[in-house]
C-alpha cells in the first residue's frame, strides 16, 4: 500500500494544502478589511462563516458568492479535456448560492491563462454553458487575462449571485433543531475538491489515466473530471417551504460544512450510504484515514437538506419533481454539537 | 533611446500581451456559453461590451463587474509592498461600476497564492480596508486558494456590484450626442494596467525602483504602486441628473473606452492637459508613439464624464464637493465616430 511522504497514511495537508496557514492568512487579511459602509451603499446581512455573503439593497436580497475550480484544472490540462472544468466554474458558484437557499440569477467567470488557446477556450465555453442551463442562470460578464508571469497554465473561477424570490427568506440554518431529518442528494463524484490530494495519490501510485478501474468503463481520467452536480434546481424547490431548516454544501471540508450551518446541535449520520467504488479505491490507495476522507471529499452526497421530521416524505416529493429522485435520508439531528457518523465512530468538532 | 525587441519602438503588444489573440478566445468562449435564463430567474439588460453586466431582479437593477490587478501585483512582489495592490483590488472594479451610474454594494476579492504568508495577507486587508473606505461599499467575502501548481506567487483579483437608487438609471451613454461637453478627472499615477510593458521598459532599461525619478521625491517603484483612485462617490454625486449622458473609465485600451460608450458619434479631445511627467518619461524611455501611448495608460485623465453642454459648470461643483475639485473639461462631442486628439493628429477609429 503506497504511503504518505514519510512512510505514514496520506493525509490533505501532507498533500500540501496547509489549512491552517490559510485560515491564519485569511484572518490577517479580514483584520484590515473590515469595513460597514453607511446604510445607503446596502445593508450587510450577517451570516458569518456562511456560504454566501448577503446584502439588503433597496427592496431585495442578494446572495453572493466566490469560488475557483482549484487544482482539478491541472488534470484537465494534463487531459486535454476542459469542457468539464467549464461546467464547474458554474456548479462550484451557484451550489454555494444554494446552500443560502438563493436563486441564482448570474455568473461572472474570471479565467487566468498563460496563453490563448482558441480551442480550450471553446471548451470552457461550452462547459460553462452547459452549467448555466443547468442552473438556469446568465453569464453577466467576466475577466480573461493573458499574465503568464502569473500562472503556469489556466485557473478559472467565477462570482454567483442569486436573490430571493418574493416572500422567500434567506435559509441560514439557525431554525435546526433536535429532531430533524437529514436529507442528501448524491453526487456525481468527486466534483471540484481534494484534487491536490488525489493528484499526488495517482502520481505516487503511477496509474494510467487513460484506463478504467476495475470494473469501470470510463477511463479514470475521465471519472475524476466529471462536473460537479449542480444542486440549484432541486433547492430552488424546497427552499420556499418553512420545513426547510437548513442546507449545506458538501465541498471543501466535507461534513464539517454542517457545523457552519448551525454550531449548536449535533448532526448525527447513521444512515449515510456506502460510498461509491471511487472513494474506497482513493482511500486504499492513500492508505487514507476515514476521519480524513469524510473532511477532504463529499464521499458520494453533495448536499444536505435538514428538514423538519414531519416533512421527510413531502420534501423527497418535491426534490424529485425538481431533478433530485435519488435524494436519501442520511441521518437527524440530536442535542449535542458537531457532526457524527457512528458506524465508523467519526466524530467532528469544529468547521475548521 | 532603448527600444523593443527588434530595435523599434515598444508597443504593448511587443511586451507580451497579444489583445487580438485574447480577443479571439474570448469570443470562442461567449459561442458556448450564451444563453438567456428564463425571467424567473432575473432579466439580463443588454448594454453589450459595457463596463458592467446589468441585470434586473425583482424590483431593483443590479450591475456587476469582475477584474484583477493584473501584473501590477509582480512589481508589488519585487518591492516587498502589498498595500497599493490591496487596495486596487477595490479601485478597479468599483470605478468599472461609476462607469455605469452604479452605486457600489459590495465587493468579494479572489487570492491565489502559492503560500500564504501572513504579514502580506496583512497588507493586502489594509489596502482593502482603505478601497472599501474610499468607495465605500462593504467587503462581502471571498476566496482565498493556496495553489503553487497553478500561480507563481499572488494573483488579486474581484468582483463588485451595484444598484441604481431609487429613480435612477443606468447611465449607457446612449443619451450622448453632438455638443456634449467632456469633462475628466485626474489619475492617481498609471492605476493599474499597462504593467506588463511598464516592467519591460524598466527591466531593459535597468532602472532603479528604489531611487526616484529626476525631480522626484517618491522613489520610483513607489510612484507606480499608488493605487488606482477611486472616482464612485465623484460619480455618484451627479449620476441621477438627467444631463449626465454618458460616463468611461480610462482602464485597459486608453482612450478606446469611450468608443464602447457610444460608436455613434465622435469624442474630440481638444483640451486634453498636459499629462503627469511620469508618462512622458516611460514614453521616452522605450520610444513609444503616441497612438500607443495613449490606447495602453490613461495619460493622466482616469475617469472620463460626458454631460450636456449647458450643465458643465454646474457638474464642475457637484464633483468638487464630492471629492473631484480637479475635474477639467478635456474635450467635446461631435458628429462622426470615434475618438480624435488633434493636437498629436491622433484618431481611434473602433474599440478593439
Amino acid at each position: 500500500v503506497p504511503t504518505g511522504p514519510q512512510g505514514e497514511p496520506w493525509t490533505y495537508s501532507a498533500a500540501g494544502v496547509d489549512v491552517t496557514a490559510r485560515s491564519r492568512a485569511l484572518a490577517s487579511l479580514l483584520a484590515g478589511a473590515r469595513f460597514r459602509p453607511p446604510p445607503s451603499h446596502g445593508r450587510v446581512l450577517d451570516v458569518p462563516g456562511h456560504y454566501a455573503g448577503l446584502l439588503r439593497i433597496g427592496r431585495e436580497t442578494i446572495a453572493v458568492t466566490t469560488d475557483t475550480v482549484g487544482t482539478k484544472v491541472l488534470l484537465a490540462a494534463r487531459l486535454g479535456r476542459w469542457e468539464e472544468v467549464g461546467e464547474d466554474i458554474v456548479g462550484v458558484n451557484v451550489n454555494d448560492l444554494a446552500a443560502v437557499g438563493a436563486r441564482p440569477a448570474g455568473l461572472v467567470d474570471t479565467i487566468l491563462c498563460a496563453r490563448a488557446d482558441d480551442s480550450v477556450f471553446a471548451a470552457i465555453g461550452r462547459g460553462l454553458g452547459r452549467g448555466l442551463r443547468r442552473t438556469p442562470c446568465a453569464l453577466l460578464g467576466g475577466e480573461t487575462a493573458l499574465v503568464p508571469d502569473i500562472v503556469a497554465m489556466y485557473d478559472l473561477g467565477g462570482t454567483a449571485f442569486g436573490f430571493f424570490p418574493r416572500g422567500r427568506r434567506p435559509v441560514t440554518g439557525a431554525r435546526i433543531r433536535p429532531g430533524d431529518r437529514i436529507l442528501g442528494i448524491p453526487s456525481s463524484g468527486i466534483h471540484a475538491n481534494g484534487f491536490t490530494l488525489v493528484r499526488r495519490l495517482i502520481d505516487q501510485a503511477r496509474v494510467d489515466l487513460t484506463a478504467p478501474r476495475a470494473g469501470e468503463t470510463l477511463p479514470l481520467g475521465h471519472e475524476l473530471l466529471t462536473p460537479t452536480r449542480i444542486y440549484t434546481r432541486a433547492v430552488d424547490a424546497i427552499a420556499d417551504r418553512a420545513e426547510t431548516h437548513g442546507l449545506a454544501h458538501v465541498s471543501g471540508g466535507g461534513l464539517r460544512n454542517l457545523i457552519r450551518v448551525n454550531s449548536k446541535v449535533q448532526f448525527v449520520l447513521d444512515r449515510w450510504p456506502a460510498p461509491p467504488s471511487l472513494f474506497e479505491w482513493l482511500r486504499s490507495l492513500g492508505a487514507i484515514s476515514h476521519e480524513e476522507m469524510f473532511q477532504t471529499f463529499n464521499m458520494g452526497i453533495g448536499f444536505l437538506l435538514v428538514v423538519g421530521r414531519e416533512h421527510l416524505s413531502e420534501t423527497k416529493r418535491r426534490l424529485a419533481r425538481a431533478g433530485a429522485p435519488d435524494a436519501v435520508e442520511v441521518g437527524h439531528v440530536e442535542r449535542g454539537t458537531g457532526v457524527r457518523l457512528p458506524d465508523l465512530g467519526l466524530h467532528y468538532a469544529s468547521y475548521e
